[in-house]
């Protein structure tokens, strides 16, 4: 039996806020997902890796500046931005991460380098500045990653005590552009494919929370909490409440389900993120694929940008339940 | 049955140095185990708790000039200390860890600090010493974590192209006060126990690989990685080459193959030593303790520095297989 190769990519999960479903919103969305979907599907179709149609797709996300990586980052709290990212191959089980990268302009392709050309998995801040340097990679302006949406966020967040995600109070805010409510959106940007070849891959990408404090590493940049690829398994990116989804290593315990307990993609998949992750109140979902090329894309908030492409097929995109 | 608390503790693992296996070098490293322990027990044989109990035995280890961790930490590339810690509580799998720290006098504090006192679970580089010092602990000139056998090390490691870990060819080097050939001495300390109201944690800290590139992060501040806890399973510390810790989550994977294929903490834990880990090459050990008091220290290299205790024994320390 032939593989159909596939990819999945997500944009972010959070709170739907209701009067801001404008077809238009939703339309651009929708647009956005399916391009970056007809991308990946591309890679795959001319045999390439799934490392790189994931690679490929989340550089697309980083470079969209309707998702919270790369270009439409969000603010920290001292008014920059701290870009985290990290992508493994299912078949070797190697993998690259990069995390408070600040003039990268896609650190998805700075986690790919560590992947392909260190002996390291993980480098931090300055350190891994100089890596992707040395790579060769291309270096921004830090005011490259601003959109005044995500400033207009910043500036609404910067009179509350905490981060965006825990007040839910605030009553000025400009939902215009952004279907999902900015205030509760758990941005990240992720994809995982399956190739022809039968390889699993998975990345996964973000700048953060809004108003975080510097130097907060949350779950996209750490294997096993936000990315996972195992051929034996499944490739798994996640979005979410990064803390929670690192104390319970959300992403590798897909894959420990279905090598320990022998259960589903699927069974695994809703087990983290219908019971496991909600008893220590983590939110969020995740994507995920297998090696007979099953998809399944959780999630236990209202919303989730999200869509999969098969080669061959129209793209399938969604954002609510 | 009422419960035994225990601690166990290590101190790295690798390659036995025939040579140098002095009676007086190794003389100092019982001590110096021995006496780590036994403050560890009597956290815990005052009823203290196992997150006590750890992060104390970790704080002493790292002040330890013998151990690669805090005050003789390993020196990088560029002739600095970046430091890494972690901590877990095995009762609410609440999870603290810093990298890249430079001038806290003991990560594996700011670790317990972030833990205790913040909604993140991870900071790094600048961020991490940001939050160390809004939190009032210790800061030191980086000289502090300088030791002379240290940067004795660093110096014949600089004449080669990779890290100490890579070099096996090297022919000046003193080892007189180093059981564990210091070249291929996988350095983290750690330590994980139980306490008298069933409750198990976890910490860990290191100062990387001597030599390595800024900025490397290794498995010692992930969490699944270099550390976890949960009281449903066990309580897991790593020490070795940190890059395969990581890719196998090799902490977290004990708790999983316990919670998933029903497996006992000795089966578990051998799995990844002496299967999982050395499949890709993964050198080092870990310690671990179950809620029933069951300790394991295995490695799959030639030597660990390590220790148990339990509450009203006397103290057991190895250092060879």
């Amino acid at each position: 039996m032939s593989i159909k190769p596939v990819i999945a990519i997500h944009g972010g999960a959070g709170t739907i806020v209701r009067q801001a479903m404008s077809t238009e919103a939703e339309t651009r969305y929708h647009a956005a997902l399916n391009e970056i979907l007809s991308a990946g599907q591309n890679v795959l179709a001319d045999g390439g890796s799934a490392l790189d149609a994931v690679t490929e797709a989340v550089r697309l996300l980083e470079d969209c500046p309707l998702f919270n990586a790369g270009h439409g980052a969000v603010f920290t709290a001292a008014g920059t931005h701290e870009l985290d990212a990290s992508v493994m191959d299912g078949a070797t089980l190697e993998a690259g991460s990069v995390c408070c990268v600040t003039r990268v302009k896609n650190p998805v392709l700075a986690a790919r380098r560590v992947l392909d050309a260190s002996e390291h998995v993980m480098f931090t801040a300055a350190g891994a500045e100089a890596f992707a340097q040395s790579q060769g990679l291309e270096f921004v302006d830090p005011s490259y990653f601003h959109t005044d949406a995500r400033y207009q966020q910043w500036l609404n967040a910067r009179g509350t005590s905490g981060t965006m995600l825990d007040h839910d109070a605030m009553t000025k805010f400009a939902f215009d552009n952004d279907p999902i409510d900015p205030r509760k959106k758990l941005g990240t940007v992720g994809a995982v494919a399956l190739d022809a070849h039968g390889h699993l891959a998975a990345a996964t990408s973000t700048g953060g929370i809004t108003n975080k404090q510097a130097g907060r590493v949350g779950d996209a940049p750490l294997i096993g909490a936000g990315c996972y690829a195992n051929d034996a398994t499944c490739a798994v990116s996640t979005t979410g409440t990064g803390e929670m989804f690192i104390r319970m290593l959300a992403a590798y315990d897909v894959s420990a389900q279905m090598e320990y307990r022998c259960v589903s993609l699927e069974e695994a998949s809703n087990d983290v993120v219908m019971n496991k992750l909600p008893r220590i109140e983590g939110r969020g979902g995740l994507i995920a694929v297998d090696a007979k090329g099953n998809v399944v894309l959780p999630f236990n908030t209202e919303g989730m940008y999200r869509g999969y492409a098969r080669v061959g097929d129209t793209p399938v995109t969604a954002i609510y339940r």
